[in-house]
C-alpha cells in the first residue's frame, strides 16, 4: 500500500512533496466500531468507507487527493484474516482514487476498533472551495439523491427493507465527489460535503457565510429506493447524514445547470432552493408549502 | 489552538502552505488510555505526550514542526475540565515548539480514550535524515540518557521509588530533540528516535542500513536517578522504551564531538560504540566485558 514517499514504512516519518506551486489541504476523521460502523461490517467496505470520507472533505475543498496517514487500534484479538481484507479494501480504493499510503501507527487497544486517517491534498493557491462564500440569491445544489446513507443504516439495522440493496450499499460505500469538486472551483461560491445530514450541513454553510436558506423538500432528489420507502422516511433523508454529496452555494448569474461536467453520464445535480438575507437558519418548505420545524439535532419534524 | 491555515476549524480541511523549497515530512501516531498512558494522569501531560512523541519523530528526520491534526475518540462521561486540561497543555507546547493545530475530529466511543496525532514538518529537500545510511566503522551516538522513560514506568506503576521525581518526569514529558535533528542533518549518516527501547531501535537501523552494532553497555549514559536505581535495572534501560532521545550513526572521519550544537548547556551525546560489518545483530558487552543475551522483545537479560 505504501508509495515512494513513504520510505517504505521503516523511517520515523514520511516525505511528500506537493506538486510546485500548489497549496495542501489536509483533512482528519476518526471511525471508531459500534458508533460509525457496524463491528461485523466486511473489513474491505470498513477500510474503503474512512478513506472515502476523507476524500469526500477533500472533494469538498476541490482538491485533489496524494496519500494519506492512518492509525489503527486494534483489539489483540483481531484476526490476521480481517486486517487482510482491511488492506484489500485500501488497494481497491487506493487504485480507484489515485492516492498512496503514506504512513501511521498501529497499536493494541482494549477496546473497540478504533480507525483514524489523515489525507493530504492539494489545490491551487486560494482556489479551495470554502463554506463562507455564500451570498444572498446564490442557488443551493446538491450532487446526487439525499438519504441514501441514512436510510441505509436504518437497513443495516433491520428497521427498514432494501430490496435492491441500494440503500445499504450508499451507506456502506460513499463516492467522493472529487471529479465534481474540481469542477466548482471558480463556480461555486462555497461547498461542503454532507455528512451530518442536509439540513444541519446547509446550517453550517449558512453560519460561516452569514445568510440564511430556504429549502423545498420536494426539490430534494431522491433515489428510486428512498421514494420506494415512503414519506414517512422523507424527514430521514433530509436530517440524517452519511450522504457524502457536495452541497454547494452558486451564483444565478452563472447560469449553472451542472449539465453534466464533474458528475457520470447518469448523474445528476439539483437546484432545491436559495440562499437568503436574514438569521443563519434554514427553512424547509414541506411537500404541501408547509414550514417543516426541525429540533435541535437537525432532524426534521411535520 | 487552531492557526491560520486551520480556517477556524470550520471547513471540511485547512490548508496549509509548505515554505517555498522545502519537502514536507509527515508522521502519525497513536495514544491509546491504559496503553499507553494511565487513565488518571494529569490530562495536560497526556496532551504534551502525544504531541511530542510525534515532534519526536519529526526531529529525528531532521526536520522543522509546522502544525497537526488530531483525532480523539473519547468516552462520552469525558468531564468538560478533562477537556479543558488536554487543551491547556497543547497550548502550552504550541508555544513551546511552534506549531499549531491545522485540523481534526471529535468522536465518542464506547471503549477508552484514543487519540491519534499527524504532525507535519518541513526539511531541505533530499536532506532528511533516514535509517538508511549507516555504514561499518560509523560510531553509534545518542543523546541525552537512556532508560528514564522506562524507569519512569515503573515507577508510575508503583514497582521503583523516585525520590527526586526525575524518571516519572521523564515518562511523562518527553524532550522531542529538535535543535539536535536539525544540527545533524549532513552530520549523521542515519538517525532515529528511541521510543520502543535502544537495543531494539538500533536493531532497526542495522537492518535499514545492512550492519550490524556493537555497544558497550558501561557506556550507555545513565542519569543520576536512574544509576541509582542500581544494576538490577539495568536491562530495562537498554530494553524499555520512552526514551526519545535521538539514535544516530556519524562517520568517524567528521571527528564529531557533539560539543553543544543543538544540546542545552546541561546536556550532552554520549558514544555507545560503533556500527560493524556483518549480519544486522545488535551485540551487547556488558559492563564486565561480557557479551548480554537478548530475547525477541528486545529486552536484556543476563
Amino acid at each position: 500500500l505504501a508509495g515512494p514517499g513513504a520510505l517504505a514504512l521503516e523511517d520515523d516519518a514520511s516525505i511528500f512533496t506537493p506538486p510546485p506551486g500548489r497549496e495542501l489541504v489536509v483533512t482528519a476523521d476518526a471511525m471508531v466500531a459500534g458508533v460509525h460502523f457496524l463491528t461485523d461490517d466486511p473489513p474491505d467496505l470498513i477500510a474503503r468507507k474512512l478513506l472515502r470520507v476523507n476524500l469526500s472533505d477533500i472533494a469538498a475543498m476541490g482538491a485533489l487527493p496524494h496519500g494519506y496517514l492512518m492509525t489503527i487500534a486494534a483489539p489483540r484479538d483481531t484476526p490476521d484474516a480481517w486486517f487482510a481484507g482491511f488492506a484489500a479494501g485500501l488497494a481497491a480504493d487506493q487504485a480507484e482514487f489515485s492516492v498512496t499510503l503514506l504512513g501511521g501507527d498501529t497499536t493494541s487497544t482494549p477496546g473497540p476498533l478504533t480507525l483514524s486517517l489523515t489525507l493530504l491534498g492539494t489545490v491551487t493557491p486560494g482556489a479551495a472551495l470554502r463554506r463562507n462564500g455564500a451570498r444572498a440569491g446564490d442557488e443551493i445544489w446538491v450532487s446526487g439523491t439525499i438519504g441514501d446513507g441514512a436510510l441505509g443504516l436504518a437497513v443495516a439495522t433491520g428497521m427498514l427493507a432494501d430490496p435492491t440493496g441500494h440503500l445499504l450499499g450508499r451507506y456502506r460505500l460513499p463516492r467522493p465527489r472529487l471529479a465534481l469538486g474540481q469542477v466548482l472551483v471558480g463556480i461555486a461560491s462555497a461547498a461542503m460535503d454532507i455528512s451530518d445530514g442536509l439540513v444541519q450541513d446547509l446550517g453550517h454553510i449558512c453560519r460561516a457565510s452569514g445568510v440564511g436558506a430556504r429549502i423545498s423538500a420536494a426539490a430534494v432528489p431522491l433515489s428510486p429506493a428512498a421514494e420506494a420507502a415512503g414519506p414517512a422516511w422523507l424527514a430521514d433523508c433530509l436530517g440524517g447524514g452519511d450522504d457524502y454529496e457536495l452541497l454547494y452555494a452558486v451564483p444565478p448569474e452563472l447560469n449553472y445547470t451542472a449539465a453534466g461536467a464533474g458528475l457520470a453520464v447518469n448523474e445528476t445535480a439539483t437546484v432545491i432552493g436559495e440562499f437568503v438575507a436574514g438569521p443563519p437558519e434554514v427553512k424547509v418548505i414541506g411537500p404541501k408549502g408547509e414550514p417543516m420545524y426541525l429540533d435541535r439535532r437537525g432532524w426534521s419534524h411535520f
